[in-house]
């Protein structure tokens, strides 16, 4: 069947997709195996999840593993619904909020004709029903999405301050593409850490044709959500994660809110048994005992406060944060050199290579003493005056 | 925003492609809430896990569940490639082996114009690079897969005894076609049983232009596998999965052994962290116990046979099965009429709707016990002349 002279990389290389072929997955930060680090670069909630949550998931380690789990998330759709006061049919349950944004990708995007290549993705004004849109900086999946599923991303820049544009601006903004099919916000603003208003929010959801999707996987740590749009406006979607507030990454949980029609349509595309059977256990043993959530994000804030006017007084530029983490410009030696020296002692920050992103550090907020040794060993590192790495 | 004189639906559904619009999602097998069911409806293994798994899991439930699990489950790859021999980069794990499978057809197929509106699946040769293939009878979850990425769908009559078409017919069978992109093939067979020597598989993949998976979720039941051909053709992918054989249906995690770059083109489309950290943990585990499963294997198999001679000799007509479950067409009534008989009777086996498949029941091998009351209430039922629900 090997046609001659074709190596095997060559033929299986043929059999792929071309838009497949080309590209570029998603870098998720570094998940380390080496103990002992101070791990501040995903975000992840530094507390671990409620005792009662860990008590139902052991509970739950039995004889039911063999039986797979409830398709839809029923019971667990059913305690969302009456968490936010709507139907069970505005809600659908995720692996994680990532695969939510990939079915709201593929519900509500065309792709374009995908045998072209790759596509030239600035300065060219696409159909809209092939446009995702986003403001930038924000999660860097977005554009990942979109090429992943043969469609256009069009990024609408924030304001210098992170601020969303206003509903004045928004009129003259050429790079805003008022009929894009899908546009993203991630509110509260990550990697900025920057909280929006909802009124602000509303205004841009009221002036867009396509379907908003609200990524609302911060808000835990805001003064204010966004939720009552996707029970009031017929085009917008709020998606939230269990994940980082609610220390679950490893399950992978999250959902979706928003009008019947457009929940259904992501329904259409899950897989079939899209949630495991212990993830959904967690998340319903997490909404019956949301207080001892509350508590650690009171925390949370606290130590974010306290980390932000530290490093402030060692000349960051540290930017407000509505989030658990913050979005700092170092003083003196270029980012990527501090995340080097802080990684060499054992602290892990993030580090974005993208060049209007390259001179910050996103720092997730971990314990008081987690962010005082994080404070200690940046003293340590400005005291040591012009040794490199 | 709301045109004038359009519902809210109306509106919703305009934001909607019309792909997703008019998609029929799969309907997965009843997962009864009710206890005291004797199910046989799924595939289930009727044995739990092994203790060694169970406790690896208890132990498991901790602070950790706050972290992300590894994006690419590298130990659990790394396991599996000693286990068969072959690299890691061969290797890529999913959410279950359905997200192996609509991996595979996003990788390897091009959806045609979505804007058309719903396609015509039947009596049209199409473009090959946007075709799906599958023999039918077999997991009805292909043509979804198919229509949920856009694509077209072929199905390829299996013969009588739901044997695969000799290399010699394939030539002129009118609905064969070799340049499918993506050629999908249940080895063993669902719904039949009917296991397929390696040799036949061979030479329909070296017969084949396009890619082919074998999904192999029923192997373990079966004298042979045909994981070798996932080792020496450039077109060929085995897909695998934990949760029936290994009773990991809840955890949701399935795998596929194949040629890098075709192994690589589904990691360039997963979600970033698609497999839940304790499934990781679970499948790892289930690894290390493999004497366990095997010994179940063993009862199951001997149980299988059991039930198929004892359904035999009470008029059922039982397909020679190289699974966990029978493929019956039952004598008497109609076979809905059974199901619903059955079910009234607490016990619950599988019956398709579609006219090819409606004439039997699809029966799960449970433990000795179950199948014995299983047996003993279809005497029952046959003893109840005329009684009709």
């Amino acid at each position: 069947m090997l046609p001659r002279a074709m190596t095997r990389n060559a033929v299986t290389d043929l059999l792929v997709r071309p838009l497949v072929r080309n590209l570029r997955p998603y870098v998720p930060g570094e998940q380390p195996r080496t103990k002992g680090l101070i791990k501040l670069n995903t975000n992840e909630n530094p507390y671990p999840p409620s005792p009662r949550v860990l008590e139902a998931l052991r509970a739950a380690v039995d004889g039911r593993l063999r039986l797979y789990p409830d398709p839809k998330a029923d019971q667990l759709r059913g305690k969302l619904a009456r968490l936010h006061g709507c139907d069970v049919d505005q809600i659908i349950v995720g692996n994680g909020a990532d695969e939510i944004l990939r079915l709201a990708v593929q519900a509500f995007v065309e792709p374009v004709a995908t045998q072209r290549g790759p596509l030239s993705r600035r300065y060219w004004v696409p159909p809209a029903p092939s446009l995702v849109q986003s403001f930038v900086p924000s999660y860097t999946l977005y554009p990942v999405l979109a090429a992943q599923h043969g469609a256009l991303f069009n990024p609408v820049p924030l304001q210098m301050d992170y601020a969303l544009p206003e509903p004045s601006q928004l009129r003259t903004l050429k790079e805003w593409q008022p009929r894009a099919a899908l546009t993203l916000i991630t509110t509260p603003n990550a990697p900025s850490g920057r909280g929006y208003a909802t009124a602000a929010i509303e205004a841009i959801c009221t002036r867009t044709k396509g379907v908003v999707l609200l990524d609302e996987t911060y808000v835990d740590f805001a003064p204010e959500n966004a939720l009552r749009l996707a029970l009031a406006l017929p085009n917008v979607i709020v998606c939230r994660s269990f994940s980082k507030a609610y220390s679950l990454c490893f399950l992978r949980v999250g959902y979706a809110v928003g009008p019947k029609h457009l929940i259904q349509a992501m329904h259409n595309l899950r897989d079939s048994y899209n949630v495991n059977g212990l993830g959904q256990i967690a998340a319903e043993a997490t909404l019956e005992d949301l207080p001892y959530y509350q508590d650690r994000f009171r925390r949370i804030v606290e130590t974010r406060d306290w980390t932000a006017q530290q490093l402030g007084a060692l000349g960051f530029r540290v930017f407000p944060s509505q989030t658990n983490f913050l979005w700092a410009r170092p003083p003196g030696p270029m980012a990527s050199e501090w995340y080097h020296r802080l990684r060499e002692n054992r602290i892990l920050v993030r580090w974005f290579d993208a060049p209007e992103l390259s001179d910050y550090l996103r720092i997730s907020v971990g314990t008081p003493e987690e962010m005082e040794t994080l404070v200690k060993t940046v003293k340590r590192l400005q005291r040591q005056k012009g040794g490199s790495r």
